[in-house]
């Protein structure tokens, strides 16, 4: 295979790397106005009384856009339920919920705009936790959400919206009988994981461009589904797909944050409502307040035999999805979905909620759920293993499903070695030397997703000129990912052309074919094959026209090397082929390619996942008991690629999921206070940096080669981020003896254990 | 029929007037220089000395482009011939030739910046017309031309260069005998008719914007063939046609004179000297200087029967083509092949010369030498009719070709029905009324061209939402000829959807379809196939997916009306079989189409050509012999659209091709004098203005239903300029007796012709 597996110069790393990339805030148009947001200061209010007069009398002010604007409109949108107003409505329900929004000429007068909008609020009682949300009589952020609907569900799977509370929604898993198998087991073991709210801290905050003109609607945004975001703004403001134009410039990375509508349709509104273009650019602490990761609590009831045969586990997934539903009910039916882990189970009980808190809205985030109730699994896995005797590899490797086996009936058999891959962390660890060392020990976690999406219908276009050029044009965003080099090369195996010969094409919902963007690792493993498809459809084309210049049965032709080879050894370029079929002055060959997951009403979820993404991690950790911090000296993150198409691009995708789940483990946690978020900034909110790394960190990628993308391919970026955990809260079990289940792990948190251990 | 034969509401129409269209002068990119260039003042010069070094200095001057840029480069180009050197090299060619461009930070700055280049000339001898040109031993303009390669023409037609002359290209189509068959005939004819050159006079001059970044170059420019440009520019430029992103925005016009590369190549090479975007537009003065029609010397002689039936034909065309061979070779080739018009002569010899001379290149121009040629022949045949003693009309139905019959063996059987249209036009003209009042005659004209291109291969590319939203992406140009709209009717019609669901992707080389361009009234004859079958091809695919989705064989279901008919009377409508096949968020389906005709080698151009395109003419004029003023009082255009699909706009391309006429026949000419162009501007170049309409304009479109296009459609919009010249000089024969074989028809050579009569 030619392209594949060389880690080949991405395509767009000169532009980024000399600064001439485009990002959306690069966008500068003719009478463009700048946004700026009034945003609450309170987490739960009534919205008395708005008096725009003086921001809107204030010289360079182009319009202000409050509720108002909206009078017996539908301007609500989301991911899941269309639950979020453009602008507050009759309330407010988080600490920086959007009140209004101000475009004039430049930003300082926009700001200074929205400050001197005067708001009458009265203030109502607020939910910060799931706990205070789910109390009988608390009050309730949504009274009366509209456009609820519940997913078409296969085997064993249900949903549920409980109306008058302030549960989300409610996923219900189950199979077998938990109930009557927990009776039957030699130990229940029942606890209790909490986990922080991370922030996806892309380095580029959200931004975006709108321009409504002639009836149409064209936005420049920094987001991974620009087909999704069409699909809002079509709504909302009433207007066929094709009237909207979304144009994704450089992303500067996104992980789920940028994913469906974000402030693209209060741009719009603004665009609108001033008939100019207006650029909204978020601050970082404005993201942090945009969007989330959903903190959990996870009770977790497993019950095994002695010999360490798991038998039964019941699941309660608690998530705050904050103030608005965004993709939570999705992120539940994931984390619910996921909870029993890896491992052969066969009564299994999940019940998981979204919950509605008047905090900022938690989302999609790289895991999707799944890294949460791996937590909790792979903790409780070791806990386990201590109470009955056994060595934490030894009862993973009992359990864990075999490559092949189903993780439930009707969904896609498991696609990895997972044996392969834990005795590989276990050795890379060096998992028989544990324990050797004071305050230093190892810890070792298996964990999987399912990845690629339920639902990914991708297109894909690919087109050729006579010198070799080609386009090729997919949905799937770069957003730093790589995704953009990974399918010219795919393209480049598939034709036999070189890889410096392809263009990928700007992403504009126009021109490019629908996908649904980048989510669920899918980039790969489901747009992959559209595009496959696509440069396979044009050497078919090439071979039928060669066949016509020739006067040969195409089946007889060969395209390689830019060649259409027949006969014995006799062979006629590309460009003496196209020549002579299109004439002196040239033409295209333009192929199609489309892919999909077929519903199965047998599949829990309703359709098998396109494969399953692993991550199985090994920590070995030393604990300062002075201090309570933990090091991590080595960590092994391995995964199965499947087939890897970039090698570099698959580590750097796995050490940065890894990276992600370190920053959780140790340091990460969005802080609120009476609902205000008090650390919405990259000097409080602390992220892993350098001095962080573990002294040895590595991803270890097997190509176990049964994905459904190209050549076996799967998709990654998500597995890497689901054990580390767990893997080194248990190394800090291993370490010092005890259990923490509530990260991340702040020293503090760590010496008080210590010290109530010791007590 | 939905949607065809509607006169919609032109898509671009409201942009347009509202102003908010954005033409090429419209676009603005950060850091965008402005462009100038030097032209030369003579027609024929060595470039001595070129010192830039007080233009460099000025203030706010980025660069100045000189041959010095281009050392050991090749950078001509050029659509027929790489003639054309991007800046003047060694000598200049034109009073008006490139000499220098200038990019700076406004217009004003590299004016002046280019006025301060110092160029040492020393001045050589010049020819300026055709005649000039041809004499033994005048002074050559291109001494040696590289990149000259003969078309590889079908039966009985020969190309010639002939080294060590002026003459650019000399075609020759021979079939009979002619020498042999004068000897047979009755009377033989020899006359000698002239043509002026006219300018295109788009409202918008060419505009052009470069911009080189990252090894690849963007260019938004004013043309009618974006792909040609591309090539042009990946030649130039040695990098790989996906590189070039040419993009089009709103096109004020074309008429030929935006075919193929002009000042792209000027910017680009700018763009690239500075690393920064670069405009040049140019003002309407320098647009007449870049390229005009071609004017011509034909001497036809031909043989006749006694009973008026034609026998013999030998055409001599001699076209200036100015400095450079721009499309001349084209030009020429078809002029010499429709010099014999739509008439039945067996024998029949051309040859035909492009010629070059020192003035103002010479290029595409609707009508594209058919014109010329028409002007010959039809006044030719009035003085045929005269001396034989016939009715102009009758000695025309005698000769004229049958529908079906052939033009020349292998090519297309002609596709009209002539007579009809003669006598619809006679009969709208009043024919058999003529000459009933002194000073006022009519005049009738029947001409044909080859339409649609030889080699034309189309792309489309169709793609439908869930709620019925079309994106319909081809590459000929909207110049304000209506395709997009009537493209758009098509797809509406054969998807059976609202023709407001449609719309019609921006022009861009990356993610538009290769097409050659708006050339050769090919558009819907040619490009709409491919529209066609793109849409078609959508259908199938609808069908192909509600099959799955019901569980029914695709061939007994149908797609009308958004919905999906299946069974007895029932119905999905496309969103739900969207939905249902792609899940909730939708989807979209792709299409392609493709079209071109194929070679034939005993076509005589090698291409049997899609269409004839005809223009039959009926004028109805009076002489004011006192001023030599014609005024036509009425104008009859009849021509055959095969199937009109927005009869409104059929009709404006129709009059818009009879109005041209009427410019060139009365009034437009561009005059030289010492090689020195005399009225490049709209103030001493006269075109038509209302009060020029004669008080009777009508065009009268037939639908004979024998195009290659959809429904029959033939393209149109060249027809209609081809027979007024001859109609309008066979009325003023009729009304006053003269015979003027030289256009335009200023009054003082009406006048200087009626007192060499009377004398």
């Amino acid at each position: 295979m030619k392209s594949i597996s060389e880690s080949k110069a991405r395509l767009d790393g000169e532009e980024k790397v000399t600064g001439r990339a485009v990002y959306t805030d690069d966008i500068r148009l003719p009478g463009m106005l700048h946004a700026k947001l009034l945003r609450s200061p309170y987490p739960h209010a009534r919205l008395v009384g708005l008096n725009v007069s003086r921001a809107i009398r204030l010289p360079g002010v182009a319009a202000v856009l409050t509720r108002d604007d909206f009078a017996g409109l539908n301007p609500f949108y989301g991911f899941s339920v269309k639950d979020q107003p453009v602008v507050a409505l009759d309330k407010v329900r988080y600490a920086g919920d959007v009140v209004a929004a101000v475009a004039a000429v430049d930003e300082d007068t926009a700001e200074e705009a929205a400050s001197l909008i005067e708001v009458e609020y009265e203030q109502l009682p607020a939910v910060f936790t799931v706990k205070e949300a789910l109390v009988e009589g608390a009050p309730l952020l949504h009274e009366n959400i509209k456009q609820k609907h519940l997913p078409k569900y296969g085997r064993g799977c249900t949903g549920f919206f409980h109306e008058g509370t302030n549960i989300c929604f409610h996923f219900r898993y189950e199979r077998g009988d938990v109930e009557e198998a927990f009776e039957s087991c030699d130990h229940v073991f029942e606890d209790i994981f909490t986990f922080p709210r991370a922030q996806h801290c892309s380095l580029e905050p959200h931004v975006s461009v709108a321009y409504f003109e002639s009836g149409g609607l064209t936005v420049w945004t920094s987001t991974q589904s620009p087909f999704v975001v069409r699909q809002e703004l079509s709504r909302i403001f009433q207007i066929r797909l094709n009237k909207v134009r979304v144009v994704v410039p450089c992303v500067g990375a996104g992980y789920g944050g940028k994913h469906s509508a974000k402030f693209e349709p209060l741009a719009a509104a603004l665009s609108q409502k001033t008939g100019r273009p207006v650029k909204l650019s978020l601050s970082m602490e404005e993201s942090f307040k945009t969007v989330t990761q959903h903190s959990a609590t996870i009770k977790m009831k497993t019950g095994v035999k002695k010999d360490g045969t798991l038998v039964a586990r019941q699941s309660e997934v608690l998530l705050n999805t904050g103030a608005y539903a965004e993709a939570g009910p999705l992120v539940i039916e994931k984390a619910g979905y996921r909870a029993h882990g890896p491992y052969r189970i066969p009564h299994v009980k999940s019940d998981a909620f979204a919950v509605y808190t008047n905090t900022v809205p938690a989302g999609p985030f790289r895991g999707f759920g799944g890294t949460q109730v791996a937590f909790a699994y792979e903790s409780q896995m070791d806990m386990i293993a201590e109470k009955l005797g056994m060595d934490p590899l030894e009862i993973r490797l009992k359990n864990v499903l075999n490559k092949g086996e189903e993780f439930a009936p009707g969904d896609t058999p498991i696609d990895s070695d997972l044996k392969e891959a834990l005795k590989l962390a276990a050795k890379e660890i060096g998992w028989h030397e544990k324990g050797r060392s004071p305050y230093r020990g190892k810890g070792i976690s298996c964990a999987l997703k399912d990845g690629g999406g339920i639902n990914k219908p991708s297109n894909a276009l690919v087109k050729i000129t006579e010198d070799g050029s080609i386009v090729l044009s997919f949905g799937t965003v770069e957003v730093g990912q790589g995704i953009n080099t990974a399918m010219a090369q795919i393209v480049a195996n598939e034709m036999d052309m070189p890889f410096e010969n392809i263009l990928v094409a700007p992403l504009d919902t126009t021109s490019t074919p629908y996908d649904q963007g980048t989510l669920a690792s899918a980039g790969i493993a489901v747009t992959g094959p559209a595009v496959q498809r696509a440069a396979q459809d044009v050497v078919r084309q090439i071979l039928e026209i060669a066949g016509m210049v020739l006067g040969l049965d195409p089946a007889t032709l060969r395209f390689g090397e830019g060649k259409v080879h027949y006969g014995e050894n006799q062979s006629l370029p590309l460009r003496d082929v196209m020549i002579r079929h299109f004439g002196g002055t040239g033409g295209e060959i333009v192929g199609t390619g489309f892919f999909k997951v077929s519903r199965n009403n047998d599949a829990p979820l309703g359709y098998p996942c396109p494969f399953w993404e692993v991550g199985i991690g090994g920590a070995d950790v030393v604990v300062d008991p002075e201090t309570g911090e933990v090091k991590i000296l080595k960590y092994i993150s391995v995964t199965d690629a499947g087939k890897m198409i970039h090698p570099n691009h698959c580590r750097g995708q796995d050490e940065g999921a890894a990276m992600f789940g370190i920053g959780h483990t140790l340091f990460e946690s969005m802080i609120f206070r009476d609902g205000q978020l008090m650390n919405p900034n990259l000097i409080e909110y602390r992220l892993p940096n350098f001095r962080d790394l573990p002294d040895h960190f590595e991803s270890r990628i097997l190509e176990g080669g049964s994905g459904p993308g190209p050549y076996g391919a799967k998709g990654l970026g998500e597995g890497g981020i689901l054990p580390v955990a767990s893997a080194v809260t248990n190394a800090v079990y291993n370490a010092v003896g005890v259990r923490i289940k509530e990260i991340p792990l702040y020293p503090e948190r760590v010496l008080k254990s210590l010290s109530l251990k010791n007590d």
